[in-house]
C-alpha cells in the first residue's frame, strides 16, 4: 500500500468514528474533477455499447453471449451482452482463486481495492448513463447513487474491513506468573476469510445497494461472484470490470470477483447460493426470497428486504416547507426507493402550528397541489421522477387506485423531453382511515402514498412502531416541534430499530443516507437484517482463530 | 461508575486488545486475598446450604419452591429448593423491567455489574463447592473455573460491551459543503438494545459457560432471564443472587436478572425461547436442540454446541511429556469438557523424534501407561478425573467398548478417599482405523479418546479438518517440530475455524482457554456459532439507530 492509499484508508477510518461529512469524490457532474468532456464522453461510450459485446470482462472459457437489459427510457432493449458461465464453473473459479485472494496481505487488498475505485472514478458518466438505462433513475441520482456515493460507501466498506482484520494483535507474548514460575505461551491470531461470497444484485440500485458488500468480501479475503438483476447488468459490469483490471495489474487472478449472468427465465441464484462453498451472501430484493436466503444452513447472509416506510405529522412552523419536502421525497425517482415514505399519519384534529391547527383536509390539499406543482414543472418533474423501471409497478400502481380509501390524486403519465417513450408515472394519493392496516401494512412499491387518517399522534406513532417491528422500516420522517414529543418519537421508533429524521425542509430529503454517517437499514426489524456499514457487516465474513505454543520449548 | 471502576474497565479493555495475560481475580484458592478461613467457611456454607430453601433471589409472587440436584460425589439428592416462576410471569417482569434498563446508562450498568464481581469474590468458595456438588468437577477446576475464571470472562464481556456501546459517538454535527452554502445537520446514534435476554445453561459448567452471555445482555442493556440446566443450580444462583443485590443497591429493580428454574419432567426452555418478546438466546449444550434455537426466527441466538476434537501427532522431541500432557488432558474432569481432545491422529508409521520413528504401537502403549499412572495415582487420580455429572455418560462409556476398534484401555471405577459413593469412570482408549469415520464422526461425550492410525500425517489434518467442519470442533492439539507442517496444520485447522495448540508440554492443556485472550469457540464450524468473547458477541445483542435534524430549523 502506498502512501496516498494508507492515507485514504486513514481517513475514511477516521470519518468512520467520527460521522461527520466525508467523501472522496465530488457528487456534482459538473465537478473539475471529472473535466468538461466527462458527461459527453460519457453518453456517447453508452450509446455505443448498446447492440454489442461488453468485452472486458474475464471471458476465458465462456460459451455463451447473453443481456436482457431493457431501457425504461426508450422502451427497447439494450442488446447488450456479457460473457456467460455456469454455476459450476463460477463456483470451481471461485475455489481456485481463494488460495491466493485468503493469503494476500490486507494491505495489499486494501490497495488493489482503492485503485479499483481510482478507475472506476473515470467511468462515473458511462455508469450514469447505464444506470439511467437500466434503472430509470434521472440523470442526476443515476450519477449520484451510482457513482461518488456508492465509490464512497465502497471505501466505507474497506475502510470497516481493514480496521476489524487489524483490531487484534497478529501475535502476542502471553506471560502467566504461576508463582513458582512463568507460564509462557507465543500465541498468534488470524482473521480467516469464510469462502466464497455471491452478491445478489436488484434492478433499481444495481450498484449502490451490491458495492458495501462486493468491497466488505473482498477486502476481508473472500472471492465473490456478483449476480446482478438481469435488467440492470451494465452498471455494476463496469464496477466488476475496474475490479478485475486491478487484480490482474497487482498479478493476481482477476477471477477473484466474477460475474455471474441469468435471465428471468432461468435464474441461477438458487443453485449458486445453495452451493455448500458459498459461505457469504448479500442480497437486496423482495422479502420472500430474502426470507428463503436468511434461512438457509451454514451461511451468513446480509440482507435489505421490503420495508413500510412511516411519516409522523405533529407540528410545525413551516407547513409549506414541510410538505414540499414530503412532496419530492415521493416523487423521487418515482417512489422505487427502498427508503421513500410510503405512510403518512396526520391525526384527525390535524397538526400544530403557532398560529394554530392546520386541519386534515387542508394538508392533504397541499399535499395534492405540491404533487402536481412539481411532477407539472417540465424544468423538475421529468427529472425527478425519472421512469419507471418495471412494468410491474405501473400495473401496482393502477391497482392501488381500488384500494379501499379516497383517491386524492390519480397517477398518470407525464412527457419526459427528452425520451418521447419514456415510461412514467406520477404519484397516486390515497386518504386512508387508520383502522384499514390491510391496506397500509405491506410495501406499496413505486409511487404510491397514503395519507393516514389517525386519532391522535400517539396513534401514529403507535402504529409506525408496529408497522416497523412487524413488516420492516428503513426510513422515517417527522415533523414535530416539541422537544418530549421528538423524544417519545424517536425513542419508540428506536425501540423498531428505525432511523428518524425530523423537520427535513430544503434540499435534504428522508431518502438519502449518506457514507461514513448514517446506517442505512439498521438490521434490527424485517427490512434487512445487514446494515451499512456497521461493524458487524464486516466481521461476519472472517473468524478469529488462534494459536498458540509454548514459549520455550518443552514446557 | 468511580474511579476503580473507570480504571477496571479501562484496563479490561487494554487487554482484551493486548491479549496478553491479563486476571482480575487470583485463580488459587490459598491467594492471600480470599482469608485463611475462607475454603472452610465456604464448605460449612455449602453443608448449611443442603435440604434448605436457597432464599437470596427476588421471589415475591413465586408459589412454588423446587430443586433436582444431586450430588455426583454422595449419589444422593441436595435437597435444596428455590422460588419458582411460570414463563408468563418471567416475561412480562422481564418486559417491565426492560424500560428502566435500557435507559440506565451505561457506565451505570458498567459499575452495577463490576459491584457484582467483587461481592462474588467473596463467594469463589461457595462456589466451588456448589459446583463439585452439582457438576462433578475436582475441587481445584470447581474453584478456578466457576470463580475467577469465570468472573474474568463476566469482566471481558462488561469490558467488550462497553467498547463497542462507546465506539460510535452520540452526536455528530454534519456540514456537508453544497457549493452556495453547507447542508448542517444535527445527529445522534444510539445502541438500543434488542430486548429479553434468554441464558441457557448446561450441567457441566453451570457459570463459566452462562456469564459471558449473562454479562454481555446486561451491559448492552437488556435484562436476563437464566435458565440453568436443573441438575447445576446453585453456582449461577449464586451469581444471580449477587446481581439482584447489586441491582437494589443501585436503587434498579433486582428483576432485571432473573432465575428460571425448571425440571427435566417439564422443560420450560421452549416455551421462553418462543415467545416474541425474548429476542436474545444463549445456550451451551447438545448440537440438537441448538440447531432448533438457531432456527427460530426474529431472535439472535448464540451457542456452543458439540463438536469433535482432534489431536494430530506429526514429530516432537519429548515424547514421554507430550503423551503425559495429552493423558492429562483426556483425564481432566473425566473428559466432560467441551474442549476434551476425543480423537488423537497418529500416522501408521509412526512420528518422528531426533531419535526417530517412534511406531504406533509403542505410542499406544505409553498412552495407556500414563492413563494408568495417572488414574492410579492416589493423590491425582481422583482430583484430576473428579466424578460423573451425568449416568447417561456412565452408559455412554460402557458402550464405547463394543465400538467397532480395538479396546486398549477400558474403563473402571476408582476410588475417592473423600467421597466413598462418588461416582467415577476412568478413560476408555480405543484404537480405531482411518476408515472407520462412524465411529469417531461424533461426539463421545466422557472420558473416551481414540487412537486413530492414519496413512500419513497428511491424511491427518485432513480427516481432522474434515471432522471440524461437519461436525464442528473447539480445540486442536498438534505436536510437530517441522516449521512447514506446522503452517500446514495451522492454515488447514483455520479453515476449519479450529484454533490449534502446539507442543503443550507441562502445565498448559488444550482445554484451557484463557479470558482476554483465547478466543473460546470462533463461531466458525458447526460446534456454535458464537465466540468468548470477539467483538460479535457484544454488537449483535444492540442495535445502532441514528436521528437526525436539520441544524438551523427550517432548512
Amino acid at each position: 500500500m502506498n502512501d496516498k492509499q494508507h492515507q485514504i484508508i486513514k481517513d475514511a477510518i477516521k470519518a468512520i468514528y467520527d460521522r461527520t461529512f466525508f467523501s472522496q469524490y465530488p457528487e456534482h457532474p459538473s465537478s473539475n474533477i471529472y473535466g468538461d468532456t466527462a458527461d459527453a464522453d460519457g453518453r456517447n461510450w453508452f450509446k455505443e455499447q448498446i447492440g454489442k459485446k461488453f468485452d472486458e470482462l474475464y471471458c476465458e472459457s465462456a460459451k455463451q453471449w447473453q443481456g436482457y437489459e431493457e431501457s425504461p427510457y426508450l422502451q427497447e432493449s439494450l442488446d447488450i451482452t456479457y460473457p456467460v458461465f455456469t454455476p459450476e464453473q463460477l463456483i470451481s473459479n471461485g475455489t481456485e482463486v481463494f488460495e491466493s485472494w485468503r493469503k494476500t496481505s490486507i494491505d495489499e487488498r486494501a490497495a488493489i481495492l482503492i485503485n479499483s475505485l481510482e478507475s472506476l472514478k473515470d467511468r462515473f458518466f458511462q455508469i450514469a448513463y447505464a444506470t439511467m438505462h437500466t434503472t430509470g433513475q434521472g440523470y442526476m441520482m443515476a450519477f449520484q447513487a451510482s457513482g461518488p456515493h456508492a465509490a464512497d460507501r465502497a471505501l466505507e466498506a474497506i475502510a470497516a474491513g481493514y480496521e476489524e482484520v487489524n483490531r487484534f494483535p497478529k501475535k502476542a507474548f502471553w506471560d502467566k506468573p504461576m508463582g513458582k514460575f512463568n507460564l509462557q505461551l507465543n500465541k498468534e491470531w488470524r482473521a480467516v476469510p469464510k469462502g466464497i461470497s455471491l452478491v445478489v444484485g436488484c434492478s433499481t440500485f444495481p450498484t449502490w445497494n451490491s458495492i458495501p458488500g462486493l468491497y466488505a468480501s473482498l477486502i476481508t479475503g473472500n472471492p465473490v461472484i456478483v449476480k446482478p438483476h438481469p435488467g440492470a447488468v451494465l452498471p455494476i459490469a463496469i464496477v466488476v470490470a475496474e475490479l478485475q483490471r486491478a487484480l490482474s495489474d497487482a498479478g493476481q487472478d482477476p477471477r477473484v470477483v466474477q460475474l455471474a449472468i441469468d435471465s428471468l427465465n432461468a435464474p441461477i441464484t438458487v443453485q449458486l447460493a445453495q452451493h455448500t462453498d458459498v459461505k457469504l451472501i448479500d442480497y437486496t430484493g423482495n422479502s420472500e426470497f430474502g426470507d428463503y436466503l436468511e434461512g438457509l444452513k451454514g451461511k451468513t447472509v446480509f440482507t435489505e428486504k421490503t420495508g413500510v416506510n412511516s411519516v409522523i405529522l405533529h407540528s410545525t412552523d413551516q407547513a409549506d416547507k414541510m410538505i414540499s419536502n414530503l412532496a419530492f421525497s415521493i416523487c423521487l425517482y418515482s417512489g422505487q426507493m427502498c427508503t421513500a415514505p410510503q405512510n403518512i399519519f396526520i391525526s384527525k384534529d390535524g397538526i400544530d402550528t403557532p398560529n394554530g391547527k392546520i386541519g386534515f383536509e387542508e394538508i392533504a390539499n397541499k399535499f395534492v397541489q405540491q404533487i402536481n406543482g412539481l411532477v407539472d414543472n417540465p424544468k423538475a418533474g421529468p427529472f425527478v421522477l425519472g421512469a419507471i423501471q418495471n412494468k410491474n409497478t405501473c400495473e401496482r400502481i393502477e391497482r392501488s387506485e381500488n384500494l379501499s380509501g379516497k383517491v386524492l390524486l390519480k397517477s398518470r403519465s407525464i412527457e419526459n423531453p427528452m425520451f418521447k417513450n419514456a415510461r412514467t408515472s406520477t404519484p397516486v394519493l390515497l386518504e386512508v382511515e387508520s383502522d384499514q392496516m390491510e391496506v397500509f401494512s405491506k410495501e406499496l412499491f413505486g409511487p404510491i402514498a397514503l395519507l393516514i387518517k389517525t386519532e391522535s399522534v400517539e396513534q401514529s406513532v403507535e402504529l409506525a412502531r408496529e408497522l416497523a417491528e412487524q413488516h420492516g422500516a428503513i426510513s422515517c420522517g417527522a415533523y414535530c416541534m416539541d422537544e418530549a414529543m421528538k423524544e417519545f418519537i424517536f425513542d419508540q421508533m428506536s425501540l423498531a430499530a428505525t432511523p428518524v429524521s425530523f423537520n427535513l425542509m430544503t434540499g435534504v430529503y428522508v431518502n438519502q443516507h449518506a457514507g461514513f454517517s448514517d446506517f442505512h437499514v439498521t438490521g434490527g426489524n424485517p427490512a434487512g437484517n445487514a446494515s451499512f456499514t456497521n461493524p458487524e457487516f464486516v466481521i461476519k465474513r472472517f473468524t478469529w482463530v488462534g494459536k498458540r505454543e509454548p514459549a520455550v520449548s518443552g514446557e
